[in-house]
């Protein structure tokens, strides 16, 4: 009979295991790195992850990562009643947050329409986006969901419940990423593009 | 002034940061996702951790993982007595252990001799081994380190100090590794290969 790891050792690895990433191989080379060099530091892995899992969760507003009531972005004063960006996820706050370009609220669905996982408009905050609309009146709804197939829907869908509200309704800019070439871009992406080009002028 | 996320998550991605091949995008990504998925149980990694880095430390003969005072390779008692394997790492036991083609006991020196990294034969378990031998009296030595400059370096310091004590030692083959082409083999490979030849009819 061939001798295994440690039951505990085990354990470790397969929790490690369910991490987005890393693989069965990888599972174990953390966990005994973590069980033999002399730089790994469990107890603060395991504090960091119980603090953070305790202490974080969605801003009641906007749904961005929280540690009180509401988020930063939220609490700032001078953000309400301006422009109000939704984006599908939580995570696609910050990468907006970013840019520098955006000075509004945002508003995190937690998640897009995917029906054939059985995620209608109720698994979405919808009704609490409608909710903060109605109550903040933001001067511009910017749709900046994901360019495929699912955002897409998502975004004709929250159009054609926004638009009855009759403030200013825009969507971020498909087109070609910086620094691609059009060699490299694909059918659809160069179609956006085009439809969506501006007078040189407009800038 | 741009927001970045709450400060516990950002101390968790520091600390997931810390682990092997885990670099600051990875790091962000599985916070992330640990904070944001319901799949994910950071209860249960952090008491993995807790419970694997409490439990777990060098076996006292072997150096191996253990639970309890011994480790269940040194635990068995048909083990003992007979074949010593010489390894750099506790972790390279298990390697060796799953190709079930050694039944004696093991002994992890704890690294390499590295003059450079000030790594000389007291920082190695090079006494405790002496010790181990002098008591269990092995049929055999066999020096299993890496084929490398410093696991080279070790294998002959071990020879020069094994070799009047006038028990069989060995070392594990160098050469062609398992599915390598010749056209692949590096020139010390094969040089290797070619000196460690057998007669065909010894096998």
């Amino acid at each position: 009979m061939a001798f295994d790891y440690p039951a505990p050792f085990l354990l470790l690895a397969r929790e490690l295991r369910r991490l987005p990433g890393i693989g069965p191989r990888s599972a174990e080379r953390i966990a005994l790195w973590i069980l033999s060099n002399k730089d790994a530091r469990p107890a603060q892995l395991a504090g960091a992850l119980t603090a953070a899992a305790t202490s974080i969760h969605p801003c009641a507003e906007c749904g961005f990562f929280a540690t009180h009531d509401l988020c930063e972005i939220c609490l700032q004063p001078s953000r309400s009643g301006r422009e109000m960006c939704v984006v599908e996820l939580a995570t696609d706050i910050l990468p907006l947050e970013k840019t520098g370009s955006f000075r509004g609220l945002y508003h995190a669905l937690g998640g897009r329409l995917a029906p054939l996982d059985h995620v209608g408009p109720e698994q979405l905050r919808i009704e609490p986006l409608l909710q903060r609309i109605r109550t903040g009146k933001p001067t511009e709804i910017i749709l900046a969901l994901s360019a495929d197939v699912e955002g897409e829907a998502t975004t004709n869908y929250l159009v054609e419940i926004l638009e009855p509200l009759g403030l200013p309704l825009t969507r971020i800019a498909h087109g070609l990423p910086a620094g691609g070439g059009l060699e490299h871009a694909d059918q659809i992406t160069l179609q956006r593009a085009l439809s969506g080009r501006r007078p040189v002028a407009e800038r």
